[in-house]
């Protein structure tokens, strides 16, 4: 007996799953125990590039989410009301759920897990989070040995597909962008990418699996990477950075309580670093946890193949979990975090700084903004002046480990010495 | 109910494994329902920094594993014929079983799993191949959905370290090894490790997961470090590859027939690849697989907590899926296969490589070299002649993809050219 699939979305990340699942050879042998049966799409005559029957499309999703001879919904529309509203169906019809939705399950991600847990069903979410790299399963299971104290990544590709081009080319980020745009690695709309919107959805599903907590997503201190110049890119390559656009999220302890630090931002990292090298479209992930020291996984963080790869992955787990027993929850494969993570505010977060600021090139300069910096508790780590012209000078400051809220007191008021004409960027940095 | 498990070895990993089970806060929930009732070792009275009854302990490993009370059996003990003995008595009396020992699947897998099928109980593997990285699990379910094409790694931290250090350095072999011994980070006899054979035994395992068949370790090419000396280093360096001591198994398909190749010997991989920047003991495996491209795991392939970490994670698996379930297998952790691999010979394997050759430094040697080459069929990439002193010239040369057997032919009669003093060195070579 085949296990039945209802597919929902048959675009990029669906065509991908049918073709894996009609073109089973060489792949694993539960792949034989499956049938997609009903396929729900907006337009059920468009030509499709996977060969399925015809009398299986529909428009009318819902009946697919509540279709009683259903096992298993693939929810591969995206976007965010109208799949989180299928899935919940799907639920409360009691199938077992996979899906490639970050937006929802960031959004939704409590709603769902509660009902899933109510009616003893899977939500399975591999796909949502760099496509391909199975880090869901490691934060699930593999890890499961750890306490885990921090996950970082770079997991949004057309970020560091721009970025690595900025590194390249030495060119600046708008062109770049545009650039990006026509080969189809940025979309129309850049938004979710650029400003680090997506790489939040992702952290939060990723943090909550991480440290066992709800993240409310405007509890994401998000930062984009628009204000990045090639100035900047070109002053980190001579220290002996690049710079990249990092999800980090990471259990800090202060003397009073323990918050959880998230956020998305552009961050200058020590060529030295794992994630240094990971170029283009990439994705990849740190895991630090105790005992396990420092884990890795990169791969494709998106593509029709690669997010297919994950998606079936998650369909036969179900598939296998079913088989063998289908009345009790597998404890490894489940997702139920009761309470909200206390998040600690980004005033209040410890960092590096690299700050470079425009100055006008007179003495005492630098000794004004070393005071400045000292008066608020900040200590600095290098302080460079270089690209003298017209009376203006670049000088590029270096911070040690320091309050957030601290540098900015300190940048505010340096910001209004005379000799100050701008400051242009202000980026976080990772210790080499 | 707790599960039982009996503990056979309380050294490096297996007081790594208690510790983790005696210390649950902010770890997996399942940590809460194990429970150590045994311990097996050789000196009971020995102090232990592990905080264990002292009534638990025993010498008798027998008697834990055929202990009517045991569901799960963890054998820590290390070595093979003994350890081997104990897994199949384990299994025979119906325990699963979690094990670290590489050495013991690769000769005896065949055997245990087919046991392990007959009794159905789990044999759970994944602290066996580069420590706390999850790559048994990625290839048994994150990659299920996919055709593996290869397999590649860092699979022997020693061997890491050392041509590390040679890279850093500028030293050779056999001081940094010595080195290596003081500080623990290689053997007394450093044999298995450098010699590639601890290698040879991961792959065997790793390659029958990826491509479903059994190996035959004697059927797998293996080459050590031993003869890499400072003047390769330094010529790889200029040319922009690194020297790293890789695993590779991979599906080749020729007119004929589809057959693995597999072997471990150093390879020249260029600065740019995934593995080039895995420095240190520092482990990492690149998977490439149909539809999902290329994955890449990094991190801690030894040591107490992260070796610690994966069988921990076994166990999680292991009593996850009990307890939902105690009779039907779930067939994404079980390990079946029946035939063994057709494995191509070395000579008949397609490669790059490099060679460095000590001549005399007179006119026509190059073209001497290359036109022998050229009659066996070797196209070559480069040629270039450097340190020349003493009338005696040093040359390297880089062919492009050839026979192995075209290449060993087309090198024995440059051997006997007049002109040629000798050819200390020959390194396959990845494609940049
Ligand atoms: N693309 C990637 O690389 C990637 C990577 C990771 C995660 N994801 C996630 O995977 C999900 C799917 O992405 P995708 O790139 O495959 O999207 P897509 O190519 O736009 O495909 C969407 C599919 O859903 C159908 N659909 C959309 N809205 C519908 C509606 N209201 N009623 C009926 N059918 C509807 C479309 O039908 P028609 O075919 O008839 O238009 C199409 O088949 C998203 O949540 C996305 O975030 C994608
Ligand atoms: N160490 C690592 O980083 C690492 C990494 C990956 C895999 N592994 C694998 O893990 C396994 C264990 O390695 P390890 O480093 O933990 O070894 P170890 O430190 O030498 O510990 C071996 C333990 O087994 C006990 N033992 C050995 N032979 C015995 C016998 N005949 N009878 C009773 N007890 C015996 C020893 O008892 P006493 O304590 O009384 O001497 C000791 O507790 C090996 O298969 C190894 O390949 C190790």
């Amino acid at each position: 007996m085949a296990f039945k699939i209802g597919l929902l979305g048959l675009g990029t990340v669906g065509s991908g799953v049918a073709k894996i699942l009609l073109d089973r050879q060489g792949r694993h042998p539960l792949l034989g125990e499956m049938e997609i049966t009903r396929v729900g799409v907006r337009s059920p005559d468009k030509p499709r590039d996977v060969d399925l029957p015809q009398n299986i499309f529909t428009t009318d999703l819902e009946a697919i989410a509540t279709d009683p001879a259903i096992d298993i919904v693939v929810e591969l529309i995206g976007g965010t009301d109208r799949a989180y509203k299928l899935i919940m169906q799907a639920i409360n019809h009691g199938k077992h759920v996979v899906t490639a939705n970050k937006a929802v399950i960031a959004r939704y991600g409590a709603e769902i897990f509660t009902a899933a847990k109510e009616k003893g069903v899977y939500v399975m979410i591999e796909a949502a989070v760099c496509g391909g790299i199975p880090v869901i399963q490691a934060l699930k299971q593999a890890l499961g040995a750890n306490r885990i104290k921090s996950v970082m990544g770079i997991v949004n590709g057309t970020t560091n597909y721009i970025l690595t081009r900025m590194h390249r080319e030495g060119g600046d980020f708008e062109p770049i962008l545009a650039e990006a745009q026509k080969l189809g690695y940025a979309e129309a709309d850049p938004t979710a990418d650029v400003d680090g919107l997506d790489a939040a959805d992702k952290m939060a599903i990723l943090a909550s699996l991480a440290f066992g907590d709800r993240i409310k997503l405007e509890d994401i201190y998000c930062e984009g990477i628009r204000q990045i110049t090639s100035t900047d890119i070109a002053f980190a390559d001579e220290m002996g950075y690049v710079i990249k656009l990092l999800g980090i999220a990471q259990h800090t302890e202060t003397a009073r309580e323990t918050a959880l630090d998230i956020r998305v931002h552009p961050v200058m990292v020590p060529t030295s670093h794992a994630l240094a090298s990971i170029h283009g479209v990439t994705n990849a992930v740190r895991i630090e946890g105790e005992p396990i020291g420092e884990l890795v996984l990169s791969g494709p963080g998106a593509g029709s193949g690669a997010t297919a790869s994950a998606v079936v992955a998650d369909i036969i787990n179900v598939v296998a979990t079913l088989r063998a027993n289908p009345s009790n929850i597998n404890l490894t494969m489940g997702c139920t975090h009761q309470h909200y993570a206390k998040v600690q505010s980004i005033a209040d977060s410890i960092n590096l700084f690299y700050v470079r600021l425009v100055v006008l090139n007179q003495p005492g300069v630098i000794g004004a903004i070393g005071t400045c910096f000292g008066q608020h508790k900040v200590s600095l780590e290098s302080i460079v002046q270089k690209h003298i012209h017209d009376g203006m000078a670049s000088i590029a400051v270096i911070t040690q480990k320091c309050q957030e809220s601290n540098f900015r007191n300190a940048l505010k008021e340096i910001g209004e010495l005379n000799a100050i004409d701008s400051i242009p960027t202000v980026i976080r940095l990772l210790a080499a």
